[in-house]
């Protein structure tokens, strides 16, 4: 049989380029891989499985005898192109969030509920939030083992979640502040040194902490901060799962950490728990502080599973623990778990045409 | 009356510099000031309230004639020489750890418990932990309110915490990272870049979060997490308070950040939260997010308060906050509170001698 086709639409974006390279390094499901981005980017040529690609269009036409599209494009981009491409017969795998809380749309992490990918009545099935996903493949087994009930979660996510133009705008700043041994003291300013070129952050990143991500959303919450609760209810299929989240961007350029507090029905252990996560899909764990060995995003970065770490039991409530996760929101965060999905896929229209 | 003398033992340091510009810029309580250093500093001078003042050995003589010792030392140095200033008739106010928890010694923030300042049986007070104090102040005038019933933390400590060798390093790996735009993608290495010079941390921490600080304490936390939770109960008389913190370091200078859940007994509102910490003293409310206002180290630096903002009611709980809260560790977090506490004595001392 022809193997299927498959679009990748934005792929010419940061999170298309990591697409790429997982197309090439991985096992491969795919016929043709047809490139795709928006007018400004044709005549463009991209490599693929070690093959020169042209940029095409985004048009209608060009989802003609693709059997899946791989989406990652701003979520209004999403709305308006996803039931297109599903109305010339694709499958569309969507990385915006422009889906994800749809009743009728999977919202799937494949290690934890790869069987969601099923059900899909409206042809799109998307992947989870840069965050979330890391996350929840830590969360998935401990709640399989002690029933999760509660997270209090707070960030420390990296520039490159907000983009290339996050990436390159930590590094401007990086060069502006660097050398300057008086910045980040009482006689140094640091919104001096960096000037008015904050890119997509609402203050400079370089030397701080900015205790906000995304757009404003319900009573003092972000859209980043309700994000984590809704899809991390929706993935795990708890919907009265207790989340409190505060998102913080830190100076990394890639790599998103989590510092997780999860309170379970059972009494937990803490070596409980390492067991339940070395064994668990698409999770490292390294908890061995005496040695150095946590979770950190320059070890992460480059690398697929969730790094998982610092795992204690609360003093307090022999239900809790605390721990500390790590992915590449390049990665589990984005292209690489939309890559799994559309695999899912493709394995899917495999079995039906044999 | 003759004003008391005051003795600041670790004068060249940089809490203690610190120490030294806020006794010469806030209203003077003190006739002669004392500096007083390691044998290795001595032959030093510093300046303090304008005038040059040579460095002393420490010896047990100094001490002699002294009203108010205030020590910003490592532990065991404290733990050897603070009762050898008492001996000579000093009070002596420490800033370490070696004393915090001995219930003979109370520990003072004294916006939240300056009276605990007039009981101290062993002629110590001891000065909260900087990321304990930052955060106390806040949480005081809520408790008040509400009732606190437990605190769950993630900490954003900046390099200056870990002392001077601590910011030196973070500016050398600042200058060694900055310009590689390669550095935090795949393809660059924030280790190889840094070399092995990590300083007072286990890793680097340019381009990094290090989950990590203190020294390794009971059942896989940290020091510095257990710190939080035991002087948080001290502090606030609340010995039975729920406490999980992790601490974590990040590449920021000077000022500490929280992102605090708090469970409260009572049912709380993000607008009487806001009303409590408005009127409370020490804090600095900035909670504006569509307009870029939260709090953060660049702005939080060189300053007295607490800057606390991201004021959320939990969504799932109506007895639970989030907020997150930014503090100068070298200030509140060190030389400030420890001043404060010295002047409390002075004002006691001035006191009883009319």
């Amino acid at each position: 049989m022809a193997q299927p086709t498959l679009a990748v639409v934005g792929a010419t974006g940061s999170v298309g380029s990591v697409m790429l390279e997982l197309l090439s390094s991985r096992r491969n499901h795919w016929g043709e891989i047809r490139l795709v981005a928006s007018a400004r980017s044709v005549g463009k040529s991209l490599t693929c499985r070690g093959e020169r690609l042209d940029v095409l269009p985004l048009t209608a036409e060009v989802f003609d005898g693709v059997d899946v599209a791989m989406f990652d494009v701003p979520d209004a981009v999403s709305e308006h192109w996803a039931p297109i491409a599903v109305s010339r017969g694709a499958t569309v795998v969507d990385n915006s969030s422009a889906f994800r809380m749809r009743p009728e749309v999977p919202l799937v992490v494949p290690e934890v509920n790869k069987d969601a990918v099923k059900s899909r009545p409206i042809g799109i099935v998307a992947s989870a939030n840069c965050t979330t996903a890391a996350m929840i493949i830590a969360m998935a087994p401990l709640h399989d083992e002690y029933g999760l009930r509660e997270l209090v979660l707070a960030s420390y996510q990296s520039a490159s979640g907000a983009g290339q133009l996050g990436v390159d705008t930590l590094h401007d700043q990086l060069a502006k502040v660097a050398g300057d041994r008086m910045l980040g003291s009482r006689t140094g300013n640091v919104r001096q040194a960096v000037g008015d070129d904050l890119g997509p952050f609402p203050a400079p990143l370089a030397l701080n902490v900015v205790p906000w991500a995304g757009d404003p959303a319900d009573l003092g919450w972000s859209s980043e901060e309700l994000k984590l609760r809704n899809e991390s209810r929706k993935i795990l299929g708890l919907p009265a799962l207790k989340v409190s989240a505060t998102c913080v961007r830190v100076p990394v350029v890639t790599g998103h950490s989590i510092a997780v507090h999860a309170v379970f029905a059972a009494e937990v252990t803490a070596d409980g728990a390492r067991q339940a996560l070395r064994n668990a899909p698409g999770v490292i764990l390294v908890d061995d502080p005496e040695s150095g060995e946590f979770p950190m995003p320059i070890d992460a970065v480059g690398t697929d599973p969730s790094w998982v770490g610092r795992i204690r039991r609360a003093m307090d409530d022999p239900r809790a623990l605390s721990l500390f996760i790590t992915g590449d929101n390049m990665r589990k965060g984005a292209a690489l778990n939309t890559v799994q999905i559309a695999e899912l896929l493709a394995t899917e229209i495999a079995k039906r045409s044999t």
